[in-house]
């Protein structure tokens, strides 16, 4: 089974956002009824990326290390045009995560968050494509399906 | 649903270049009758990688970016072998990218295109695995499917 | 059909290291009977990542060039906090990869091997939820079937 969903995220300037709860907002209904499967996030822009990380750090370390590795003044090489650090970072960072959904429920790790960053000074909406692919509870083959010891069921 | 297919792109020597064409041209059998679903792109190899980014820049920005991130000359501590930037970089970029597909067409943002990075100086041909995994018409769950306002069919 | 198992890689102190053999045993049962699909693996930890790498280097390059890129003392700008590069290191590299299954078999490049990247000096176990997504042979829809042309089948 297949759900999709395309959403804009709320405006923002460059740094990095937790954003978990407001994707879990708007993919709520994709997850209800969702026994095991796999959730896409897609990013439809090249100047801001997703990535999961520490959901206590709030985002401010990982911008001062992005801008430590992608300096915004890197000398480039043979060409006129200024530089664009954003392009970079994005494919550094990628365009897309992948998380597994256990029973319902997005299985992140107890101190993993989803972060939007957002390379552009000014602010922007950034529009994500989530993708559900799941087995619901009629169709899943029980020989095959394995869950964490601490959740199982009979 | 899945389809899979492997292709080899054209050799290239080093550099970063749009391939949104030639992976369109081999995957096409394999997006036709999708409704909603991902296309998975894999490489197999340790020395090229796979990225989304601005389908303007044609490259040329990226490869003059990981090399001064990576660069060729860089020192490498205990260790009497030469560096091996190649791998590093592709650690970095990545050797998968995961498209959402929607109505039967890769659901990228207007400025994204697909990109091979090819680190190696010396032309290669790469392999790469596309994967897709899908819902076509007659199995999709209606009342779970959700396509973005501007496509919404009845 | 979907396929899921959480399980924990043995302890390991900062390092990189070849777990394709660890990871192969976890989800034997999952890839059994699966003709075509692919395997998602996703690390639960903030200060750990997984990537596809060369299989011969045994990673010690890799861990040398990722303290050139994010090195442990790199300058932290308007905060008191001590830097924390194991974060930084985890959205470059990344806490999931995607590995496309054929016939039964993870379709990694002859050179490939999968890779945990353990960024905390002191050892630590860490779980990664495995998901395998495929259709099994009574499923696949053969005209969109295509395999690669040296395993072509009837």
């Amino acid at each position: 089974m297949t759900w999709q969903k395309t959403f804009t995220l709320e405006k923002r300037s460059k740094g990095c956002y937790l954003v978990t709860d407001e994707i879990s907002s708007e993919i709520r209904p994709g997850l209800d009824g969702v026994q095991i499967g796999m959730l896409f996030l897609f990013i439809q822009h090249t100047s801001a990326a997703l990535t999961v990380n520490e959901n206590y750090d709030k985002g401010g370390h990982m911008d001062m290390a992005l801008d430590s590795i992608v300096p915004e003044n890197l000398n480039w090489r043979h060409t006129d045009e200024g530089p664009d650090v954003s392009h970079t970072k994005t494919s550094l960072v990628g365009t897309s995560i992948s998380i597994p959904i256990t029973e319902g429920r997005l299985n992140l790790g107890t101190w993993q968050g989803i972060y939007l960053t957002e390379f552009r000074h000014k602010p922007h909406s950034r529009r994500v494509v989530a993708t559900i692919l799941f087995v619901s509870s009629f169709l899943s083959r029980l020989d095959q399906f394995s869950l964490p010891i601490q959740s199982a069921s009979s």
